[in-house]
């Protein structure tokens, strides 16, 4: 199976303490390596935990609150004078930051390679990655700035082809190219066997992951994330401060784990935890009478998709 | 004896590593707190050490390379987030700085309190701060961009009274104040007692920390910081490697040393290591050959004045 993995750099909140970092992600899929977020802190995690960030080609930043964001201009710093970068390095932000994110990069950062601000609207669905083999999404939250959370979804597999079906139908192999691609094949007599006669369905079930923080209780964004195989997604209070978590444009755990439940999600991992409790015990118990199949995020954690 | 001491949060160069932090200090003079410099994670090495900054009212940078101020932005927003802060905090960055710094802030930081920045030029000296007891002043130093460090002066004593010669001239007691003041006594027939027949000079001997990173190697600064008790000094390379060091405006270990050696200070301490050397032993032993009074800062290290 290919590689689709989530590794934890930070999930604390708005203030890292001894226990949390600022929020900050990566995300590989098929060894392609993206970052969600970039907190204060994350190229030390990134040294720490040894991750592998020479190919890092696309940063995502979800919203313009610095313990998401702050991280982003030392690393990139830092990438330029550590590694022999000369690929483009894409920043997707809110289009609001870019004017001036941009002149901070220009005045802050000595750059020997190209960074490619994308402005986005966080408000708006939008495939922000084509690649061959899986997308990455926008997804709309309800935060107290605009704010959205990303969705990388692998691609369906096109069709396995039949090599024993195609020789009876006396295709040559130089052909085969095109079936695999999906094309019929036409007989010598002009009748045609169509390409589910030549293949059949390849049984690679497309895995998803998205990513919701910050975000107060939503159910709006479920059927964007309907049945995704990991779904994080912020817990910042616990339920007896549900106030604060209304009033802050927060969630609880138990409102991340129905989001999860009625999302229909394989597993739940629970995170950006404030800094007033003391551990995430009791996070981790009310989500989990909620929604059973639900961890929660750890500075270093490897999430399988 | 008053508090005057230094405490490393950071004393690494451009990058951070799993061994240094980027640059930062609090110096506390007389239990008022200062922060020179402010790298990426210097809220992460306050709360780590559990340093008192609740009372931090001035904040000096050095210049504009990110490894000096990248974390002030987070600190800032730290200090809005967690502490019920009303007094206004200072700010003193290189005049160029100012503007989009100023911007930044305004964008990116809730503020419940004033910031008021000061812009400073740091090719010239000049007094930043006259508090009673001490100053703060700027030390031009020689970058590749316009840098200083700065010098922290406590100011000489009053002379201390005797009241036994006051009395002997028939001084009132609610007069001692002028004479504490500097004031001479006029007696009853016109006849004027010297000041210095009535008092001793103070037995305090000012102390005085100078800060210097970074910097190429550079004596013009000796004379400003001719005998400090405590000298920081920059030390990012071995002499083997003395043609980087002056390629990138910085010094070497011996070269720190000898600029200790040369303004006679008391003790040095170094700093602003390549994270090229997995460890300081190098960089000491060149200095202490020089000037043998030498300490390799370290994160945590509380240094006295």
């Amino acid at each position: 199976m290919e590689k689709f993995e989530v590794t934890i750099l930070g999930c604390g909140s708005a203030v890292p303490n001894a226990r949390h970092m600022t929020t900050s992600q990566l995300v590989n899929v098929h060894d392609k390596i993206f970052m969600v977020d970039c907190g204060e802190g994350t190229q030390t995690q990134i040294w720490r935990m040894g991750a592998r960030v020479s190919a890092l080609k696309h940063i995502f930043i979800s919203h313009a609150h610095g313990d998401h964001f702050f991280g982003l201009l030392p690393l990139v710093s830092s990438l330029s004078l550590m590694l022999c970068r000369t690929d483009d390095l894409h920043i997707w932000i809110p289009a609001e930051m870019q004017e001036l994110l941009e002149r901070c990069f220009s005045r802050w950062c000595y750059l020997p390679f190209t960074v490619v601000f994308h402005g986005i609207d966080p408000t708006r669905r939008a495939v922000l990655v084509d690649e061959k083999e899986f997308t990455v999404e926008t997804v709309p939250l309800n935060h107290c700035v605009p704010c959205c959370g990303f969705l990388f979804s692998e691609k369906p597999k096109p069709p396995v082809l039949l090599p024993e079906r195609c020789k009876a139908a006396g295709i040559p192999p130089r052909q085969f190219g095109k079936i695999k691609a999906g094309a019929d094949w036409t007989l010598a007599d002009g009748s045609v066997v169509p390409n589910s006669a030549l293949t059949t369905p390849s049984d690679f079930v497309p895995r998803r992951y998205a990513y919701c923080s910050d975000t107060a209780y939503y159910p709006a964004v479920i059927p964007q994330i309907e049945g995704v195989d990991l779904l994080y997604h912020e817990a910042t209070f616990v339920t007896a401060d549900e106030q604060k978590a209304t009033f802050a444009f927060h969630s609880t755990a138990a409102q991340a784990a129905a989001i999860a439940r009625d999302a229909h999600v394989g597993r739940l991992a629970i995170g950006h935890y404030s800094i007033r409790y003391t551990g995430e015990d009791e996070l981790l118990a009310e989500a989990r009478q909620v929604f059973a199949n639900t961890v929660a995020a750890q500075e270093g954690m490897v999430l399988e998709v």
